[in-house]
């Protein structure tokens, strides 16, 4: 077909990425961590994506280079971009999703709206922060952390003693990232794809419920997002990809705060999440808008199918036996719920899986994504 | 995951089951004719689907055998089920889509509606019938005809000399079909999925377009179907599904007669063209109904997403250079559209990919559908 595209890394986004690659006539190629993993149906090599011989000899054969996540080293992809591998996102874009001490002066730069944030190298230094904002923060470090991990709220600095003591030893440039607690209502997330020429274009802003400092649910569109809120979210996601020159789909997780303002929180520089119900509740879902994205095609219509869709997440999975022998349950007793799972042994806090229902309404699209959800988990 | 299917054939149908194998969760094996077949992502084996030792060999680590296609001989099929592999369709259903003097005679039994017909062997019986015809009528070989090979339509008996001549020596079982020529306005068809265990459901009817003998258009549910014509289609799907025995998806082609009543045409089982809407149209699509059909697990929920979808094949393809030239113009223009192609080479005539696109204005859709599918056609 002429059309090859390459992922680094073989999780759930990765194998996500199968299914529209194969409808669209896109052929799909993964270099995969270890064998047996989710995007293993894809996978054409196996190996570190540390390694600058590896990823090249992997790209070697295919049109771009994309990710099923953010932890290529920036030395591996300026290699090869040197070398003239299309590679999408590209690490001027990609370190900003690699380090959020990067990222928050960035965005500063951009004027965008964000919680208030310092880099902190000692103690004292995050003392005075927290004194300055009543005592309390979030302490981030600034690259690694992922679903919760590498953050952490404190009262006081010696909370942080421990992360101070790695700094001198691990990748994160001696310093630690703190930020406001903000007084949030919510949280919401801004999808946006933005291709190599130029091209963007925005999801309906969605709220995501976090449980635990992990993604429980997402409800599509967000509810009581009146025309100034979602065109806020809008105008910041299309700024962000713009201003970072991302390229592919990105993912902006916002705040909504007591006073009805949005603030950033994170950014994801790949399909997300937050953006899953697009797989079954939009025209084009984002594992499709990525691929077009990423090989500089024309981006698809965002709109939603239906007037709602939720996405409720299959954490841990069974404790006993595996996600198909569920099925029956779950599917005799919700015909329209769409199940997917990634192909992972369940373990507790995991997601392995995750159940998108669409309808017009709300409450019964919650009641039947949360139900069949729960037939996985015990 | 501990759920495996097997798929015997590597066309576009075993290609399209793909995606929502992945999706679900399902192991997906294809046993293809020859290398580089649009279901290769998924090919474990290469081998001739008549051989049984070759067949028997790839049902070996697979729950379930199903099929990309009609062709597996009876002796292979019985074969397998007596060494207890669970094969669906099964050949006792599988019979009747494999031989059209079979299925005419079964669905006499059935009561079901159906043009005239008659079992001829000679000439003269072939032109007795055709006198009580007005004259004319449409020959068919028994087996083996497809996209309206093995169709001749003749207004008198020596037209199918040639077919006389070939009988005793080919697998026709030494006689020709022939069926009185319908006065129709349009064709339709019924989707339905029937489950080992006896669930069934039906999708919406669909008006079908063809052209030179070849699905061209599928327009669901079919335009000015009333709630009586809609229920007679249904009522013939399910009456047929069950009375065959039919596991997997079912497809019955019908004609409308200028009086308003529903003839059966043909039969195929397994997905087919005249569903592929279903891929975007509606909340479970056939391919993934098909493959929790054959698993007999419970079936999804059959509704459409939107008013009305249309499908349009790709016939033939561009002259020059490959289909995946032509996305950036067929995207930038109709971003609603669904692209589906099939990792095969343009051929005049083939069948290569199809478009989908839904909405609740069908003029629009119509127009989507058809303009996006032209960019792919010289």
């Amino acid at each position: 077909m002429g059309v090859r595209v390459g992922v680094v890394g073989g999780g759930q986004l990765a194998r996500m990425m199968i299914a529209p690659a194969v409808e669209l006539g896109v052929e799909i190629r993964v270099l995969a961590e270890q064998d047996g993993m989710s995007a293993a149906l894809a996978a054409t090599r196996v190996g570190d994506y540390r390694d600058l011989d590896t990823v090249r000899a992997f790209a070697r054969d295919v049109d771009v280079v994309t990710f099923d996540h953010e932890h290529v080293p920036q030395d591996v992809l300026r290699a090869l971009e040197a070398e003239g591998v299309q590679v999408h996102p590209g690490p001027d874009a990609l370190r900003f999703a690699q380090d959020k001490l990067d990222m928050r002066a960035r965005l500063a730069e951009l004027g965008m709206p964000q919680p208030d944030w310092a880099r902190v190298t000692t103690l004292d230094e995050l003392q005075s922060f927290l004194d300055d904002h009543g005592g309390r923060g979030v302490v981030k470090t600034p690259r690694g952390g992922y679903d919760g991990k590498g953050v952490r709220v404190v009262g006081a600095a010696t909370e942080a003693q421990d992360w101070f003591t790695a700094l001198a030893e691990d990748a994160n440039g001696g310093a630690l990232l703190v930020e406001e607690l903000v007084d949030f209502t919510r949280e919401l997330a801004q999808q946006v794809a933005r291709r190599p020429s130029g091209q963007i274009v925005a999801y309906p802003v969605v709220e995501t419920v976090q449980r635990g400092g992990v993604c429980a649910e997402v409800i599509a569109p967000a509810p009581r997002a009146d025309g100034r809120l979602a065109a806020e979210a809008e105008r910041i996601g299309l700024a962000i990809a713009d201003g970072l020159g991302v390229t592919g789909m990105l993912a902006v997780e916002l705040f909504e705060t007591t006073d009805e303002r949005l603030l950033v929180n994170e950014l994801a520089m790949r399909p997300h999440n937050s953006g899953h119900w697009s797989q079954d509740g939009a025209v084009t879902g984002q594992f499709e808008q990525h691929l077009r994205a990423v090989l500089d095609l024309p981006l698809g219509e965002t709109a939603p199918v239906q007037p709602w869709a939720v996405m409720v997440n299959i954490l841990g999975g069974p404790a006993q036996g595996s996600l198909a022998e569920r099925f029956a349950d779950a599917m005799t007793r919700h015909p329209s719920a769409k199940i997917h799972t990634y192909g992972k042994a369940p373990r507790p806090g995991r997601k392995v899986g995750h159940v998108n229902v669409i309808g017009d309404d709300l409450d019964d699209v919650v009641y039947q994504a949360r139900a069949a959800a729960s037939h996985f988990v015990d």
